[in-house]
């Protein structure tokens, strides 16, 4: 386990509403190159027309991909903002509801709006930093 | 995709503790009117003795029921508070997981709090509305 | 009811990165120990190869166990830190999905990291109690 202590004195909060037809992941990184985001997290919730969920598989090193092709209610989005090179990354994961209720969740692939997603993002004045982990190849967190 | 600044140095936090028999959404509203919430934003956790889910039908325009009546954990709860008009409004989704640990999600449309809810609110100095979508006649966010 | 105003200004934030092989309920704790934290509020997401969800039996006073030993995603977490007595609490609710989505969620007993999990945490310079509930044996917040 490590930490990183963030500025919480110059933390900033936005609220950002994505529209019908927004994709989601998109929609969040062009928020963060626009405000140059280089630390943040998140939460949301709101509604997808389809949404594709990832599994990470370790023998593949590559995300299992759940379709779901259909309205579902958007129950929680959480995620965190980090830069890796000169990039900002976004990290989300989600858990989306059915007609009749059911959850299902996993990282967030693909994430098309309908009618609307509300996200509530607190941008740190830091820099968090990704690195790619050899074993696995995903960006993990250096701090 | 449309964003709003927030005034981040003026939020205040609150913990919510609801207690056993208080309905979540009467009292998260009620919270926000003591304390004149025009903008604010939170997680929480705990368990209902039985909640309904709420899934938004566009045909309908109205929100199909998902009722469980049974003893159910919370496992997330995520949502904002705005202002429509005068009032104060929630908006709160949910994911809830039963017995055998199967989760089900949604709009939280009514919770009975058994034995408690634990509410993390941010509460910002500021005005967020919502507006009536004339398409779908749903109160979204106007930034 | 209840509710309790935090010191805001006050408040420290946190990016806690548990690694591989970490069991997350202990390592949260011990960031706390380590940091002092005497009330707090946190959201995480990752991957454990393992975890323990519960649900709270009234009858019995204690949780039902639903272990899944296999590879899920770590959809959602969220919690808070109080204090009972001299020691400081962790209060952990989780929704993970397995490989083809589905959800499962509860209070998180243990969770085997892996390969990694993401926490953002925010502390507060107050002191937020629990005490144990006559009635069902539960720490419930005292506030």
């Amino acid at each position: 386990m490590r930490s990183k202590k963030l500025d919480a004195r110059g933390e900033t909060s936005f609220v950002v509403a994505l529209d019908d037809g927004d994709e989601a992941v998109e929609s969040l990184l062009a928020f963060a190159r626009a405000h140059d985001v280089t630390a943040g997290r998140f939460t949301g919730l709101g509604a997808f027309s389809s949404v594709v969920l990832g599994f990470f598989d370790f023998q593949k090193k590559d995300y299992v991909r759940t379709v779901l092709d259909e309205q579902v209610e958007v129950a929680t989005l959480v995620g965190d903002f980090a830069v890796m090179g000169d990039e900002v990354k976004l990290h989300p994961h989600i858990v989306v509801s059915k007609r009749d209720g059911r959850a299902y969740g996993g990282h967030l692939l693909e994430g098309r709006v309908h009618p609307t997603l509300e996200v509530l993002v607190t941008v740190a004045p830091d820099h968090l930093r990704r690195r790619t982990d050899p074993e696995t190849g995903l960006p993990l967190l250096a701090i």
